[in-house]
C-alpha cells in the first residue's frame, strides 16, 4: 500500500476537525478514500475527526473527493489530528498535540506516502495581540514538523478564518481575526511550499463560530486546488457547486453499495431480514 | 490532574470498541468521566472508541459510571484503542496496534495515573486451532505491554466471548470460541493481577456477532467488579439492572446540563433561540 496510498495530515482547531451538520449536505462515500485509525487505514466515513461530540462535516472529505476525481484509481488517506479550541501555542513542539500528530503521521508513513499537511487554525489566536508574532511562530512549527517527518518540502495548506466571526455571538472574543488572516497569507508568501486559501463567500453555523457544512465542502475544493496547483487560492472558482455535484453523484461500485448496506445494518438502522433481502440483490 | 485522574486503557477488538446501538440504552453523561483525544482529556460521550462507522455503545461507559459511583468526586479517564476485527497476532509488539496503544497510554500517563487495562478480544482467534497457544501469546503480549508502560503489576481484565456466537449468521466462522474462553480463564488464573469476567446471560445484536447495548452496559459492571474486587467474576450479580438505573438516574449538575445543551446546539439539534432560552434558565 505504501506506494499506492497518498496521505494527508489534518491539523488545526475545530474548523479543521469539522463542525458542519451532517444533515445539511449529501454524504461522500468512496472506497478510495481512507482514514487512519489505530495506525490502520479504514474506508472514510464522517465525522472524520471526532474530537468532540459536536464533530461533523469538515473540509477534508471534499478535499479527498476532489483528489479522487483528479486521480482515478488512486488511493488517498486522511490522518485526523485536529483539536477543537487549540491555540498555536497549544501546538508547541513537545506538547501532546504536536507529539500525537507527529506519531500518527509516522504511523501513516509506514503504509503510505505523506503528500501534504492541511491546517486550519487561528480563531484562538485572534485576540490579545497574538497576531503580532503568529507567522513567525507558525514558521517554527511547520519547520519542526517537516523536519521530524523527514519531509522538508511537503506542501502546507492553510486557510482564512471566516469573515462572519465578528458578527456572531462569540464575535467579541475574536476582534483580531483579520490580522490573523493577514499573518496566514504573509506566512504562506514567505515560506516555501506553503499555500493559502480564501474563505470568501463562506458562511457559518448558527453559532457564528464554525463554518457550516455546505461551506466546508467548498473550502475543501479550495484546499485541493491550492495543493494541486501549488498556489494561493485567493478567490473562489465559479464552478464549486458543479464540482461538488460531480463528487456527490459519482456512482457507487457494487462493493461500496454492499459496504453502505453493512453500515446501516451494523448501526441498527435496518432489520436482519431487510439487510439480507437487499444484500441478495447486490451480491453477484 | 496527574494525581487526581485515574486512567484505563481500552484494547481488543470490536466488542471492546462497542457496537451496541445508541438508541437502545439511556445515555451516560458525567463530567467526572473523560476520554483521551489528541493526548488531552475531554468529557466522555458515546461512541467512545470510533474505530468504525458502526461504533456505538461499549462496555467502558458503564465501567466508568460504576467507578464514579464508587469513587465520588474522583476523575476517571478512558484511553480508546480497540480495533474491530483484530486478532491477537495483529496486536504483536512493534505492530501498529500495539505501538499506537502504547503511545496513547504513555500520553495519558503525562496527566493521569494508569490504573488498569481492559481487554475484550478473541472472536478472531476462534478458528484454525489458534486457541492452542492463545494463553501463551496473550501472556507475552501483556508482559511486554506492562513492561513498556512501566507498570508491571497493573490489573488486566478480560472477558468471555458471547455464548450466542455459534448461533448467529457468522457462527460457522467461530467454531472454537469456547476454547478461547477457556484459554482466557486459564490465562487469568496463571498470570498475576489478571482477572476474567463472564458473559453469562448477555445477548447479541441481530448480527449474532456483537453484544447488544443493554448487555454491554452489564458487562461494564462486571469488568468494574473484577477490577475493584481483584477477582474473577464468574457469575452475574443479581443487582445489575438496579445499579445501571442508579448510574442513569444520577442528577446532572448545572455545568453538565449546560454542556448537554451546548452539544445539542452545536450538533444542529436545536435553534439558536431555543438554545439561548434554555441556557438562560440554567445560567446562575
Amino acid at each position: 500500500m505504501k506506494d499506492t496510498l497518498n496521505s494527508f495530515l489534518m491539523i488545526g482547531q475545530s474548523n479543521m476537525a469539522g463542525r458542519g451538520f451532517l444533515k445539511d449536505v449529501k454524504p461522500i462515500y468512496n472506497q478510495n478514500i481512507h482514514v487512519l485509525i489505530n495506525g490502520r487505514w479504514q474506508v472514510m466515513w464522517e465525522p472524520i475527526n471526532p474530537d468532540r461530540p459536536t464533530s461533523g462535516i469538515g473540509l477534508a472529505a471534499s478535499f479527498a473527493g476532489a483528489w479522487c476525481a483528479n486521480n482515478p484509481d488512486k488511493q488517498i488517506g486522511l490522518i485526523p489530528c485536529a483539536e477543537g479550541g487549540s491555540s498555536l501555542e497549544d501546538w508547541s513542539v513537545g506538547g501532546v498535540l504536536f507529539e500525537n500528530a507527529l506519531f500518527q503521521a509516522k504511523l501513516a508513513q509506514r503504509s503510505s506516502k505523506l503528500q501534504g499537511i492541511i491546517w486550519h487554525q487561528g480563531e484562538n489566536d485572534s485576540f490579545a495581540g497574538r497576531f503580532s508574532n503568529y507567522a513567525l511562530r507558525l514558521s517554527a512549527f511547520v519547520e519542526a514538523l517537516r523536519e521530524q517527518l523527514g519531509e522538508p518540502d511537503i506542501p502546507f495548506i492553510s486557510g482564512d478564518l471566516g469573515d462572519y466571526l465578528s458578527e456572531g455571538r462569540y464575535g467579541p472574543y475574536f476582534t483580531e481575526y483579520k490580522l490573523i488572516n493577514e499573518a496566514l497569507l504573509g506566512f504562506s508568501s514567505q515560506n516555501p511550499h506553503c499555500f493559502f486559501v480564501t474563505a470568501s463567500q463562506l458562511s457559518a453555523n448558527p453559532d457564528g463560530l464554525h463554518f457550516d457544512a455546505a461551506s466546508l465542502r467548498k473550502f475543501g475544493l479550495r484546499y485541493f486546488d491550492a495543493f494541486t496547483l501549488r498556489q494561493n487560492i485567493l478567490k473562489p472558482a465559479g464552478d464549486e457547486a458543479q464540482r461538488l455535484e460531480q463528487i456527490y453523484n459519482r456512482s457507487l461500485t457494487n462493493a461500496e453499495q454492499i459496504a453502505v448496506l453493512e453500515i446501516d445494518f451494523g448501526s441498527g438502522k435496518m432489520s436482519l431480514q431487510e439487510y439480507e433481502k437487499k444484500l441478495s440483490t447486490l451480491k453477484p
